[in-house]
């Protein structure tokens, strides 16, 4: 899922300016302004195909949500998903989360989604993962007083690197679970991978947590 | 699993002073003069058949073991286990670990293990669960700073409440294992309940973790 030169991908974001926020340091400090709102604002990091974003943008109509997405042949899918769902309250970037302290000014964002985020597996790409203490950091820097960050995966070993990281970094647990659908959530939405894995039977794991103040 | 009046238990067990410490009120603070060496003090709480115990005593000989069992009856098998190993680095205390405080001091023990506790399900018997925050509170004042306490489990409800338990009463997670025999660990000693739950292909859970000094 590398980013190549896809033009076609570049034409379609940039001509979707009403969903896409093609320059969202710009917007730093502004992002209820974007929305037009008061409402908070919620942020999914690797949003994928934005069945995540769109689903619940539909249930909280009173929150924005953001989802950013690095790949362009990807964000694409999400594009044409808000566009069908109409919804006001959905904007996409197209950037990296290592940039998400330039995007965001402190205490901005209400709570932090990342579904079924790429586990990097291999112990030299541990910083690559985005619950390295690295992205924990700017997300503590982002996230308002008590913000939640919630993470969802089908991957065991990404989901016990996290939960462990989380904690060595300040972070309290509000909630751990270890088979999120037998639980019976009626406000999960799922995602896209989340279906997949599901469907083939293995349990989906969801983690709660919050920076102490 | 509750203590019943059994007065043959009450006679075996009063026989074995030699394993089983039978006012150990009285040797709080003193627990290394019981083992007669300076070895770092290792308590199991809910010990019962005392396989672990005994088995943790022979690979670390170098540290001694205390297993705490609340029932009579289960106690009096831990006891003909301790004599055939004739382990000397192990001592059983048929006590209920609401009175750690009572006998242990402060900073006495390097180690707790839980291992498959009682889940106590249902939410209104929390307080029991040796993972509620009363229990942690004396396991603070028992454990020297950066003691442990390690919990393994095939509960999946114990195990995402202890976690959680945990994170919120200051306890940082050095590590979280959904699937320990997965991972293969050469040093981990088999409980009765483990080898009964993993040989019929439960994932065994284990959490190690250790109050912020
Ligand atoms: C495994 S997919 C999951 C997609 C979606 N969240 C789902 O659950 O169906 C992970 C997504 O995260 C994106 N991603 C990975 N690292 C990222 C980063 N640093 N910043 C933004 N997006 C990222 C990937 O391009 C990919 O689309
Ligand atoms: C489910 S069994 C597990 C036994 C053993 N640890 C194993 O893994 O095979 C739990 C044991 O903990 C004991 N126990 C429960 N609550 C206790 C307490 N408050 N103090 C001491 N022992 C307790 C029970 O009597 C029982 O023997």
């Amino acid at each position: 899922m590398r980013a190549r030169h896809k033009p076609w991908a570049d034409e379609y974001i940039q001509n979707h300016e009403n969903i896409v926020v093609l320059n969202p340091v710009e917007q730093k400090g502004k992002w209820q302004q974007v929305f037009g709102n008061n409402n908070p604002i919620h942020l999914e990091i690797g949003t994928g195909k934005g069945q995540f974003v769109t689903g619940m943008a539909t249930q909280f109509p009173k929150s924005n949500f953001v989802g950013m997405e690095v790949v362009k042949s990807i964000i694409v899918s999400a594009i044409e998903k808000v566009e069908q769902s109409g919804n006001s309250n959905i904007r996409l970037l197209n950037e990296n989360a290592n940039d998400l302290t330039e995007i965001f000014s402190e205490n901005e964002v209400d709570t932090i989604y990342l579904n079924f985020s790429d586990p990097w597996p291999k112990n030299k790409h541990e910083k690559r993962r985005l619950t390295y203490a690295s992205f924990l950091n700017q997300y503590r820097y982002i996230l308002k007083d008590g913000g939640k960050v919630i993470l969802k995966s089908d991957n065991k070993g990404l989901f016990e690197y996290s939960v462990v990281s989380f904690s060595k970094n300040d972070m309290v647990l509000d909630e751990v679970l270890l088979d999120l659908h037998a639980e019976g959530d009626p406000t999960n939405v799922l995602t896209e991978y989340e279906e997949k894995f599901s469907s083939q039977g293995q349990p989906i794991y969801r983690c709660k947590s919050h920076f102490k103040s």
